[in-house]
């Protein structure tokens, strides 16, 4: 399937992708798709009555969050996807022949602002890649029995800040906190000097539940909206002194960088693959058949001030142990509510050799084995100055789908 | 200072305090304050013309959620409830002498149905009662060592989850989940056996601070709105097998419940208190002098069903080591924002003797301590059917003022 649209080689945005976010020029922030290097502006198309008869509200694309077209349910994912398909397809004139409104509704993505796509209730982390919790545990703990006790039996995770998440894009400056130095006996304060990515993937809840009403496993994707590109900056040093008993907090609430187009998992469909296989057998609320992984390749980049881009790790979700069903029917098993918009992310994606672990803890190994960059420098964790840029995209049988990419620039810590 | 409205002997809501909620009768949800026995409708007070002058703009009050009043600022704050004391003061015949307003804007507090008062973005969970602490340490790992590394230098704290904070009086089903057996080699999945509450108060957020902008452990009072009580029911079992390393999850996201009324900081003004002295000395961004703690009697009653409430344990919030100014200025310290409505609860706030715990899992003490209950039934955890009321209120000098009560009944596990 071909657009009307001029679509560069290796666009994530094909006529295969239709991605939603939230962008603006002048006026209010309002929804749109990507498509080639262009965004279409949904709330002018349906202004214009290019959208009727498939349940959309007037007024829904205007919000400056996509919680309330969420809202509306999987029927009318599918029915406003495949209509945006059918309006940019090749041959298709309803739109493209509307001269007027093509100039009100087509912008040039590098010409637009992008924003939060949507209201974030709560954010949640898992824990769920195999490769890189026992990268974790080997460096911690005991190379011998890596993965903890639980880690077979459940896809771990916890609540995170909804509030620190931003958009791609954001600059933020090295967070300061407490701090233990593995010799000294009592902590000190200043900026962390242990600053990491995170590789991770995140999925929008497009379907809510009733608090004390569990999501079972095999309708859970159907609470899936989409999926976007997750960056969970976390400060090593600060994590280490504060997590005993009950967690991450601070190392890791001071931002958290999402990628501004939503993928939807119609668009992922064609991408589907069997997850890992899990030994020991895990139990029947978490016990799915059926392809519930995607294969999604994903590359991080690190620039240094002034610099050209350097890829420091290619991974793929595909690699995740516990799949999204499983996450979300373990997440609300106990009845935990979900409301539309609320994220859950994966976890470090880490894949089996080390050029395709997901943080710099993992990549330098704690720092014992520091990455040459091509102007000379090296990096142990991230350095201020430096953007960190995540990719992630889908290629099977010629059509290729992808997020685009988060990106964010670290600022020296303040005074 | 007395009201013209009766006030019972004991009352919480005394002329003193004027604590804010939001309830519903007939029509909307909106916001009102507690005195005596009654509902003072805020909304049609000021629709009727009688906060002119202090900044309140038009239909703030006539919202479900009090967010936008609390954005207003301390000013708004302070200059609302002194004209509320002024009106509800004997002698002043604004609102007394206004038949047909009184009417429509004085209800019973039996006839109103109250809901959750304020919309809260992310919710935050400390652990700084000392005692608490030192009680689970010395029951899970060293009686010698029963406060880990970092406990005495920072306010230990989680991300806890927003969606199932709900308002008292919200009945809520047994979670099940998954739990490990001491003597097993393999999970079980079913209801949890070892429902706990957990005694705790919370702060509510009512200004907030920007992306990248800490709040100053001096200024970090000017920062918060009120006060509730807050019951962070948590399930023992679940728990001990989840929480490593990443700390509490499904063990308490099924249900947080707190109380209605929202007892504002100034009315808590005279009942200040110093805090435990901290030794060793805490680094800098966290010191602070003065009074910085409240003098708040705290009670846990459990109601088995159909039978008449039993005092459990009674406890004080000037127990607490962290002081709420230390926790808001250690959570921003990294740059950490604070949204208005976000909340932070204690952890459970336990005193020196046993009959001052805040939770039966000290009470108890793992269960090897059954309490005996009137109806000649014990407790070693919540059973089905229990409810759990946690009272909070403050005495001196002649004057009080309370917190009313946060309740939920225990319903059996769903099939």
């Amino acid at each position: 399937m071909k657009s009307w649209i001029p679509i560069p080689v290796d666009s994530d945005f094909t006529i295969h992708n239709i991605p939603f976010g939230i962008f603006s020029n002048e006026g209010q922030a309002r929804a749109g798709v990507a498509i080639g290097e262009q965004v279409l502006d949904l709330s002018a198309i349906h202004d214009a009555g290019l959208l009727e008869g498939i349940g959309l509200p007037t007024g829904v694309f205007g919000s400056p969050v996509l919680n309330g077209y969420i809202a509306l349910g999987k029927i009318v994912w599918t029915a406003t996807r495949q209509r945006l398909i059918q309006l940019l397809s090749l041959g298709n004139s309803e739109l493209r022949g509307n001269e007027n409104l093509l100039k009100k509704c087509l912008f040039a993505q590098r010409d637009v602002i992008m924003h939060l796509p949507v209201q974030v209730g709560d954010y949640t982390d898992f824990y769920s890649s195999r490769e890189h919790a026992t990268n974790v545990g080997t460096m911690f703990r005991d190379p011998a029995n890596a993965l903890l006790p639980n880690w077979l039996h459940l896809p771990v995770g916890y609540h995170g800040r909804a509030s620190s998440i931003v958009i791609s894009g954001t600059p933020f400056h090295r967070p300061k906190g407490q701090t233990m130095a593995d010799d000294a006996t009592a902590p000190t304060f200043g900026p962390t000097r242990l600053l990491d990515f995170e590789l991770e993937m995140a999925f929008i809840i497009g379907q809510p539940n009733a608090l004390g009403e569990p999501v079972s496993v095999e309708k859970a994707e159907d609470h899936i909206f989409g999926m976007v590109l997750f960056n969970d900056w976390s400060a090593r040093d600060i994590q280490k002194w504060e997590y005993v008993p009950l967690g991450p907090f601070l190392a890791k609430n001071f931002a958290s960088h999402v990628s501004p187009w939503i993928v939807t998992m119609d668009a992922l469909e064609p991408f589907r693959v069997e997850s890992p296989k899990q030994e020991p057998e895990v139990l029947s609320y978490l016990k799915s058949t059926g392809e519930h992984n995607f294969d999604i390749a994903l590359e991080v980049q690190i620039v240094p001030d002034g610099q050209a881009p350097h890829t420091i790790c290619r991974s793929n979700f595909k690699y995740m142990y516990w799949s999204m069903a499983q996450q979300l029917a373990h997440h609300t098993v106990n009845g935990c509510n979900m409301r539309v918009g609320d994220m859950c992310a994966s976890g470090t994606i880490s894949g089996p050799t080390p050029d395709s672990y997901g943080s710099m803890l993992e990549i330098s190994w704690k720092g014992t084995r520091p990455v040459q960059m091509p102007d000379g420098t090296e990096r142990k964790f991230i350095l201020d100055g430096d953007t960190v840029i995540m990719k992630g995209h889908c290629e099977r049988n010629g059509i290729r789908i992808g997020f685009g990419e988060v990106a964010a620039k670290v600022l020296p810590a303040k005074n």
